[in-house]
């Protein structure tokens, strides 16, 4: 049984990490656009009975989709034994349930189509809201890897004195977790509501972590408003600039400037979606779970 | 049985001139992007029992197919009786074998996927090249329909002394059928190659021709690259600028003001593909194989 690595365009890095560590085999295939736009692909390696592993992270998943179709299908007509979808990030994870009547589930949509397309999915922290499980709605087996460890070593090795700060009580969990990881202190912020518009933020103990370097952790940055604000909070509050950490750095429009613009010292992410933030590698996360590893 | 009819954004000026002229009720629904461009679908009417006529042109398919895919599994599921899509440009019509080893046969694979979707598919001239009918790539009812008739009569009625003209032999059986339609002479011309760059075009006929209007008429205006090499053949034999007319207007690129400035007079279109060149409206065609339609 030998294994193949495919990239989608866009995912070569990655893709070239993983096979690297794994010592096997590169997949070449062309994946390009006609001048009408249309997709073209052709898999030049031979298949035949081979394990694929497609990297394909899905932000900006509408544009992505027929390629990885098209790429998984012509690979099974051409004889391989299994396909797994390496998608760092996974789109389509809000839209849980009507909200309101009429609307599409899109997370259950687009689970069945993509489950149509490959045998087995391996993502990092998707936006598991209502869902205990992504194979509530992935009908192939699902494999969910967590970033929190490389986000606590990364701040463990590269912030001194890092206070972790969760912007809400829902947070605690999470950032008390990293926090412990990282060995470093944590506070979370309190909403008090005074009217719909006055809300003031305390921070508690923030006399104590006056000398201490804000680190503020959230699985995806898309607007970015959430972070802004609580960077906001801390300015107000004679805080450090803080380190804003992202395990998927989704940017929505402007967000990126705009989070350095509101006070962000730096803004840091995990190589999830290609980015200029990039900071933390996860293909050793992933590695983990693929078969041949040697790192458990 | 009632009959309700959506569009996808950017076709609501054919789909409210279907409605209009079969006199059903016109469907509401909100297809919009969230910031990190996923794509959220609410049906606002009710839809239960009834059939669906669904409106979405296939150019630039890539972007397209999950808000379309969204919003005809949700008609699905609020109890629709029949979905028929109203596809007046068909994509991925061209790459209908593997010319090489490896290449995706994206025409059969895009057409498995939206045969899924829906439950009839009407279109106007796909590009039917290898294939003898869209039935043998799409499993559910595909209705084909045809421009021909109504260029004919915008020639007719726009371009006094037209002098149809097929850019080579293998057009000389379109080309014929519209010039007899238009009550216009046609010509095909003939090149003849003296070597590998070296190719001459004779225009039969020129003398008699010199005072007609050339028109050039195909059925895809994509790179536009057919159309212009004849408007400079035409050009060269000291023939009026022609006026080209596409089924189908793509315009890759810059292909439109490419052709301009080739030497067309003009570029017409139908309203297929919404763009400014649209000067034949096709909802009329559409209508005659619709239920309810009065028009024969």
């Amino acid at each position: 049984m030998s294994t193949i690595v495919f990239a989608l365009p866009g995912n070569e890095t990655l893709a070239d990490n993983i096979r690297k560590q794994l010592g096997v085999e590169k997949g070449d295939a062309v994946v390009r656009h006609f001048p009408d736009d249309e997709t073209f692909v052709r898999v030049d390696s031979d298949v035949k009975e081979k394990d694929v592993l497609l990297v394909c992270t899905l932000d900006h998943p509408d544009e992505k989709l027929l390629p990885l179709y098209f790429l998984s299908q012509t690979l099974k007509e051409l004889g391989v034994r299994k396909i797994t979808l390496i998608a760092p990030y996974l789109a389509y994870m809000r839209q849980d349930k009507r909200f309101n009547s009429g609307e599409a589930i899109t997370s259950e949509l687009f689970a069945k189509l993509v489950s149509g397309f490959v045998d087995r999915i391996v993502t990092i922290d998707p936006h598991l809201h209502r869902r205990s499980s992504l194979e509530e709605i992935y009908t192939v087996s699902a494999t969910v890897l967590h970033a929190a460890p490389l986000i606590s070593e990364w701040i463990r090795n590269n912030i001194p004195h890092a206070l972790l700060v969760g912007p809400d009580i829902e947070s605690e969990q999470w950032v008390s977790a990293v926090a412990k990881d990282a060995r470093a202190p944590f506070v979370v912020l309190k909403k008090i509501r005074h009217g719909d518009k006055d809300v003031e933020v305390s921070i508690p103990q923030i006399v104590e972590f006056k000398h201490y370097t804000p680190v503020l952790v959230d699985d995806i940055i898309s607007t970015a408003r959430t972070m802004i604000e609580t960077v906001g909070h801390l300015k107000m509050a004679g805080m450090r600039p803080p380190v804003c950490v992202g395990v998927h750095g989704i940017f929505a429009g402007d967000a990126f400037m705009e989070l350095l613009r509101a006070g962000a010292d730096r803004v840091v992410t995990t190589n999830s979606i290609i980015h200029a933030s990039n900071r933390i590698e996860i293909a050793q996360v992933i590695l983990k779970v693929l078969p041949n590893s040697t790192i458990t």
